[in-house]
């Protein structure tokens, strides 16, 4: 087993400096500067996502959890957060493109919603930026739940019977059912499902928490340029990027056009029609990437070992080995988190039908 | 608190005769007579719903349970048997027409899950015997999976990566990923799906399980004739029965005509095409009745007291007093049990990507 060892690792591990300088470089120093250098790039991830701007509760996380597996606020009767963010798939939903309210696919693959309040921002585009802006503005979305605007999602939850959860949530608010306290709960709720995994273990100092086929992925992973994006707390979710530097992404992952975005998926240039964002994507996270297939904004491709080929290729201009590949996927296992307890149990809900 | 004494208690209660003979019918008396009543109608729940022809592994359990919430099955990605089945809402899904493959709204309202291996048969129609039968035929419904046939399931189920899983819960089968199993498991997990409630208790003979309105309202609810159709272990779903005998059950319950069955919905008549099947429903489980709003094949009433109203007057004729209808309703109340905690945790599904 043999590591590059980069410049800076070399510079700041002096113990390591003289071992180099006699020729003499032993398992446990290259570990060493492994970690060093991957502590250089990622985080742990923190004990909570919570924010300042958003105070927690725990009846107001309660509240969110209802709300993530409430159907009865979508025009259809179906639509939930948790119809593309379920406990069974890591947070996702296993689509190529998601389905919304009334059947309608969503434009865009879900992603996991895992650890998303520590992104840059919330959709492949970017067009949201908190979890609470997200959910929120989903409110109105009419591929998402398709109200007309906010006082009718508002009446639709005081008629299921939210009033007394949103006043418990919300005890210094006169009108406490309306739609930023709907986005706030949800928010809180969110902010829990952080996935802590082998990685953050290994990032802490336990050697033994991953293998040493992941140890050499994670060199690889540093060494041939994925982490030049995808670093972080969250592997990646940290800034923008084109998709397909080298060589145009259809043309490696046989995406489709996209029916609701009426032709090629150009990024970010849908909501700010500015030139320069043609083809501009927030860069996804790859915590529980392994869990989370298919992958890209359009699921074009379904294997991890394929999607790690087309990155490399389309955004670094490498073909990688089926070793490479092999060790770096087995890296990206290493991201995998439990599902978070509190996301598994489904929440009971008020009693109340939804006529349509 | 007086109670109508039906002969039927006086003759079988030697102790009480004498005390209504002295004119003296203590609280003791009546409260035994009302139990006896009871037990001669309803039966407590059973520990299981097993049967032999469906012998129960853990790892069939399992299956079952994985299957029940698996989305890739059906032609759209996005159905299963937990979206009209949900956790959330005592296993139904409170709309009052489900929602099937790629937004099709179903002819009828779901109804909950819980103990329906007990009932006479599935569905509001009938149409399908054993929960098994229903889980198979689900397959190839347009409106519920849409696959065009077995064979089209069986290799998406392959193609998820459910054949060990299969294999562990049918050992002895060459080729176990098949329709037939893919029944015999969801049957399994749903034979485990029984919901003790309080009522269960009193029938046991725990007189302090239900409160004294309740006791009332079960009274009622033999007396007035609710039981004559509502009996037995799940308090209906043992007969079928016309709905509106006394009049058209329209006009009582302001339903809209089925799209889906292109005019009025006439029961068991859309399957046989039989005359005397025309309005001939399924009489429901009562179980959980209170939890799984809104009421009717239709769903066309919201709220249960309506619901009692409508059924004295379409089935028996006659006008109830709001009284009667809250103690009526209380009654009800004493059947809802606990969603069962094996179906309130999320199964994680296999890892695979669904190509919509």
């Amino acid at each position: 087993m043999t590591f590059k060892i980069p410049m800076r690792a070399l510079l700041t591990a002096s113990a390591l400096c003289t071992a180099v300088v006699f020729g003499v470089v032993g398992a446990a120093d290259t570990d060493k500067a492994l970690l060093e250098q991957a502590r250089s790039l990622f985080k742990p991830l923190p004990d909570t996502a919570r924010v300042d701007d958003y105070p927690h509760s725990q009846a107001r996380i309660d509240l969110g959890k209802a709300l993530f597996f409430e159907t009865r606020v979508s025009s259809d009767g179906r639509m939930s957060c948790a119809a593309c963010h379920s406990p069974s798939y890591h947070g996702a939903d296993s689509l190529a493109f998601s389905v919304g309210v009334h059947g309608k696919k969503l434009p865009r693959n879900a992603s996991t919603v895992f650890n998303t309040p520590l992104l840059i921002a919330q959709h492949y585009g970017g067009n949201r930026v908190t979890v609470e802006e997200q959910a929120m503005k989903a409110l109105l979305s009419p591929l998402a739940y398709g109200n007309k605007d906010y006082a009718e999602a508002e009446a639709k939850l005081k008629s299921i019977g939210y009033q007394p959860l949103f006043d418990k949530a919300f005890p210094n608010e006169a009108n406490s059912v309306n739609a930023e306290n709907w986005a706030k709960a949800i928010g809180a709720f969110e902010r829990t499902l952080l996935t802590p995994a082998p990685f953050d273990k290994y990032l802490k100092g336990d050697q033994r928490a991953i293998s040493t086929e992941a140890k050499i992925g994670l060199e690889k992973f540093m060494s041939v340029g994925c982490a030049g994006c995808h670093n972080g707390v969250t592997v990646g979710g940290q800034m923008y990027q084109k998709f397909g530097l080298v060589e145009d992404y259809w043309l490696a992952t046989g995406s489709k056009e996209v029916e609701a975005l009426k032709g090629r998926d150009m990024g970010r240039w849908h909501d700010t029609q500015k030139p320069e964002d043609k083809f501009i994507f927030k860069v996804p996270q790859l915590r529980n990437v392994a869990m989370t297939p298919p992958y890209f904004h359009d699921g074009s491709v379904e294997k991890l070992d394929d999607a790690v080929r087309v990155m490399a290729r389309l955004q670094l201009g490498k073909q990688l080995s089926d070793e490479d590949v092999k060790h770096i996927v087995a890296f990206l296992h290493t991201l995998t988190g439990d599902v978070p307890k509190q996301f598994i149990s489904a929440p009971i809900l008020p009693v109340s039908a939804f006529n349509n």
